[in-house]
């Protein structure tokens, strides 16, 4: 249905991005301001952090983003740009030069920050750096793009894919940086996504919404929702296709296609949790709902028990049925069946809520790789969910023990 | 109004106690049977884990405390006698070896268990250590029942005071262990206490439910609520007082020294927390209800980000109003202040949501204080509560990695 393809962010036709070092940040060999930008008008969708903390590049952009349209975005880290007096005026600064520098009106410019929360964000390194940064826009900036948003992320994310609307080739691509302070509703995170399909903004909404449940909001690293998360598609119609109206076949592949690149980019995030050696998914099925399913899930792989034992290669499913327990309010622990699973096999360890003797030995090598699977069966009906995080090391500690100073 | 006096669940007058080492744990220098006895009929009272998944021994202990009597508890660490097909059949035999032990019916003794979950639970150390556990019995035996339920624990928790009800001289006192999957409802922990109060198990339940809400639900070190929580009051009425009435001074006075031992036992629980160096309150004021204080006091001990801080001695109260933001529906970040304080001084870091200047080293030696309080002011109402956690460190990632084998 999709291929994969290069280009990330800029994969879409009439997308260009950018990421260069304006000075936010000491260390020089670190890109700290992202630009990306549609070369024509581009309908807009957002979704937001719901922590009642906010940031002011969230206020900006919510405004900014209000009319269904934007064409660029411009990004910093190394500051949050929250908690400070001056903190909206400062956003609204970003979002004018931006606009000034490309030739746009201010309205149709958002604007993200990721960092550290209550710091004055100055805008001169900002300012002075947008020249360059502007010059420097390309399509096939996506990487140095990926790089600019990254804050304790430890790897790039990016991802696109082509496909099929009505004859005509699409792109739709994405960028994503998370590590930390990562928890569903709306999970901490800065996700930027571009299409060159042509698609109402109403309907783009409604196709992120809903693809969120399934995805970004199934993603936890440690509980803690951030102030700054913001997920931005843009569609900037340059594919030439026939507009996509709604509960056409079209509309459902523009969905998927969505859904397609928003869980990898969860994946991705989950797997790159600070200080994370493992990406741990779990996978319910047998759930009385979807909602049952999605609890079930997100309980095991927020427990930091469950985390810290993964970490330690230690199938102690007792922790799992204890995570359940505590999520799942009508759970019926005799008819849960818990396996570990990985690219080196499968091992049922719980079968009706009691333990099966199982070989340590087979245990230690599925929990040792790259990716671990908890299976869960509910055994209560017929609904599933999956969700994304990872393990739970010293290295989380010690990130997050000094990371302000 | 209270007396502090030594002799933990001893310290009440007809209750002995005993800790011996019977083999479930192969460290012969660990006791892992502990058991507490009244010598006269008393009244019970006793709330229990809220985890839909729960061990053998709350369905047993439950079903023998309903008629709000029991003479007895036998407490083993090592195995947590949870998602085992015989687990009920094992708690049931550990009633009855107590009671013929005792000459009581097995219907008067609770039972519990803490330790690994799912590996089955063998009766013959324990039935063959009771004999030895009947003959160490003694009226200062708490500390070695307070040692003998330890599992993760480094401390021994034990606490007593006296009191006077009607001119007769009371005590009250308990022991408590707790280190790991802990947090509300009902936080992860083993809790016994007993008085010589006579007062009738209606009234006794209901001071321990009413005092749980502002001292152990208060408490969290990871998160994650446990399958086996409990806690036990027996009141044997040795004292003599005229039977406590509700509604009385008599009955308030017995609730508060209920609260005071309770509240106690959580510092110390959480003190305690697998991994800590630091116990973290976090005191609450100016919320609109005392249930909005309760929320806000425990995101912000719970949040892994603020508690990887306070390990690091990193004034970061960003974290503090990130964790505001996401567990306070209706806060509003711009009449919220902050302040770090401990034996070494007090110093306001946030204002009106803003950050203020503050000298670094003056927070550092504050932060490295054995106990550190978050002072949140709300700035909304007149209601206040205090939640007490620890700090999240490397150890607790180590004691977690590999605690089943």
């Amino acid at each position: 249905m999709f291929k994969n393809i290069d280009g990330g962010v800029t994969a879409a036709h009439g997308f260009r991005a950018a990421g260069i070092h304006c000075g936010i940040r000491k260390n020089k060999a670190k890109r700290d301001l992202a630009l990306i930008v549609s070369d024509v008008p581009a309908q807009a969708a957002a979704v937001y952090t719901k922590n009642r903390v906010q940031g002011a590049p969230i206020a900006v952009t919510r405004a900014h983003v209000a009319d269904g349209t934007a064409c660029a975005v411009i990004v910093n880290s190394g500051n949050a740009n929250t908690c400070n007096a001056n903190g909206v005026l400062v956003a609204q600064k970003m979002c004018e030069g931006t606009a000034d520098a490309l030739g746009l009106s201010a309205n149709d410019v958002a604007v993200a920050s990721t960092g550290v929360i209550g710091q004055p964000l100055d805008i001169a390194p900002i300012a002075a750096g947008l020249p360059a940064l502007v010059a420097a826009l390309t399509d096939t900036g996506s990487a140095d793009a990926a790089d600019a948003i990254m804050t304790t992320d430890t790897r790039r994310k990016e991802i696109a894919v082509a496909f099929t609307l009505g004859g005509k080739t699409c792109r739709l691509g994405g960028i994503a940086k998370g590590s930390g302070m990562i928890h569903p509703n709306m999970a901490t995170m800065l996700v930027f996504i571009t299409t060159d399909v042509d698609i109402p903004a109403d309907l783009l909404h409604a196709a992120l919404v809903q693809n969120c449940e399934s995805t970004f909001h199934m993603v936890s690293v440690d509980g803690d929702t951030s102030t700054n998360d913001m997920v931005l598609v843009l569609a900037n119609g340059v594919a030439g296709n026939a507009p996509v109206q709604a509960g056409t076949a079209d509309c459902d592949t523009f969905a998927a296609a969505l859904e397609y690149v928003m869980r990898h980019l969860s994946r991705e995030i989950a797997r790159d949790g600070e200080g994370a050696t493992r990406l741990l998914t779990c996978k319910v099925t047998g759930a009385a709902s979807t909602a049952i399913a999605r609890a079930a899930a997100k309980g095991v792989i927020c427990s930091s028990l469950v985390k810290a034992a993964i970490f330690g290669a230690d199938a102690n499913w007792g922790r799992v049925l204890c995570a359940l327990g505590y999520s799942v309010p009508a759970l019926d622990p005799h008819t849960v069946d818990v396996s570990f699973a990985s690219a080196a096999g499968e091992l049922c360890v719980c079968k009706a809520g009691q333990g099966v003797a199982f070989n340590e030995e087979i245990a230690k090598k599925i929990l040792t790789e790259d990716e671990v699977i908890i299976r869960v069966s509910l055994g209560a009906g017929i609904h599933e969910a999956e969700a994304w995080g990872c393990d739970l090391t010293y290295d989380y500690v010690k990130i997050n023990g000094d990371y302000r100073t």
